[in-house]
């Protein structure tokens, strides 16, 4: 293994080094499932980079800003997520090297059921009856009906697509929005700037599955929140940023949302002072919509690090422009 | 309308009377949906009966024992919702009225939905992220594996079948147990006494949707616990005397259960101080997994109160013997 590592360019002082940077996540999994996909792999941890000079790929989630442009020879930059957003916000991201992301079944089926989950926890009160329980409170509470409750996907790629498809074959009226047209059995798709007001106007339940780019930043707010049904539920599992957080609190205090679950967070770890964790209406998940599961992705991941070793493009680049 | 409701014997002077007997529910939406059916039914509320003399058709749901029998001209005793256990426990259950019960698919519909709903919560985590909401504690947990936790269903009549299916369908493994050998596509089926312990070694979530007969009362016990794999997660959508109480708390003290969510209880409501209620691993529900929607069942409630005012058997009537 030794050899089969080395094979490529060791004797050119080519640098071989795969650093993981990710400072909010426990790394053992992924060092573990890493090293099992290619045992000679020259792993490190940040903050113990070694060399930066000898490190040509880096595995990242929520790379401290400026990190990345200290490694010269850098072949790639791999999310360890779906999104790559946390990486195309650093301001010094050195130019000219290819960003990927994770491309997996297990995610949007991950998410799928997160959301099928959250979506049936609302319909059927079970957020209330654990509050009731709390105060031995029983109190009946007839469900929202599944064939009379449209659920409004906002984003339609990989993610949305599928999870619109299984909350229709799970008997929910869907509709989707997306920023460009799709077609999707069962979901009646809407598209850019002029279809959004009526695309909100039947979100009962609101899913925010989209990426995080200059026009979706900010787009869940006071204007959205108006254009939905009264009482509609709001479920965000994309980004803390698409969402305007003193517009969320309004619309609950108005009773024009009747409630939120959020999955993710403007600052994660959600510090321990923000309002979200005691707000009665707002449920807080620690962004775990879609976990990767290391052992799943890790061989894409090494597979990208040869072809780069190899002079090859690494595949599931993200386009730098659009976002994702 | 008069007319059409009055056609039927009046002149006879055979009782015609409608009462409904459900002492924790709220019947005003009964009594609009049964109006609505048909506008000129003699109705009443218990405990106003009037004279029970006049009174043909009781519908009911947990009525005071020894209640049914004040009511000498009975044809019909029906049951509000799928099960006629509280019907059937009555002593002095009048001999040779026939019992029904309510059949629609808007039952088992909502019934699955609570089960997939119940099922995804706990393999999320919602419960106990809703948990560390509280505390303000941000903590990520690695969700079940649908693809490896099987699920077993116990009892596999209308509404324990279209579970069994529906979970099937949404990716879980699914094992089975019915008194008699059932066949459901994608469904592992035991049967029997012989086959309730290897039954239970597969079931990392047990789901208890069994009639409540003599032979299984008490049927969720300590050894049953015992035979589950270690770990595992009970739901209890039957009926409160399925489990043993005491046998349900010393299983989770030891671990052998990881938790359980409980929708029925031997005294519903259950009563403040039960410690059930602030149990850190139990989740209450106040007895919501089927809740029968007035609108969508009057209909046939009324269909038999007809029949039998002309003389006919009524529908969905119940096996006295078997329970339901």
């Amino acid at each position: 293994l030794e050899i089969r590592s080395g094979a490529v360019g060791v004797g050119k002082g080519m640098p071989m080094g795969f650093i993981i940077i990710a400072p909010g996540i426990n790394t053992e999994a992924w060092c573990r499932h890493l090293l099992a996909a290619d045992p000679g792999l020259d792993l490190r941890v940040w903050p113990d980079s070694g060399d930066p000079a000898t490190v040509s790929f880096a595995l990242v989630w929520q790379a401290p800003p400026g990190e990345l442009q200290r490694y010269p020879h850098l072949r790639c930059i791999a999310s360890l997520g779906a999104g790559a957003d946390h990486i195309l916000s650093d301001p010094q991201l050195p130019a000219g090297v290819p960003v990927t992301r994770v491309v997996h079944d297990s995610l949007s089926r991950g998410m799928s059921e997160y959301v099928l989950a959250t979506v049936l926890s609302q319909c059927r009160h079970l957020w209330r009856f654990q509050q009731d329980q709390r105060r031995a409170r029983w109190r009946r509470r007839l469900p929202m009906e599944t064939a009379k409750t449209c659920i409004g996907i906002m984003g339609l790629g990989q993610l949305g697509a599928d999870a619109a498809r299984r909350l229709g074959q799970h008997g929910f009226p869907v509709v989707g929005w997306s920023r460009t047209p799709k077609k999707i059995e069962g979901v009646a798709a809407y598209a850019g700037d002029n279809q959004l007001r009526p695309f909100l106007a039947r979100s009962q339940v609101l899913v925010c599955m989209l990426p995080l780019t200059p026009a979706t930043r900010d787009i869940l707010n006071a204007a959205a929140f108006a254009a939905l049904p009264r009482g509609a539920y709001l479920i965000n599992v994309a980004r803390g940023e698409h969402l305007v957080e003193d517009d969320l609190f309004e619309a609950l205090t108005d009773d024009q949302l009747s409630g939120a679950c959020l999955d993710v967070f403007r600052e994660e770890p959600l510090p321990e002072s923000h309002p979200f964790w005691h707000h009665p209406r707002i449920t807080v998940t620690p962004h775990v919509a879609s976990i990767t599961h290391p052992g799943l992705v890790a061989p894409q991941i090494v597979a990208n690090y040869r072809r780069v070793q190899n002079g090859k493009p690494p595949r599931n680049q993200v386009d730098r422009q659009r976002g994702y």
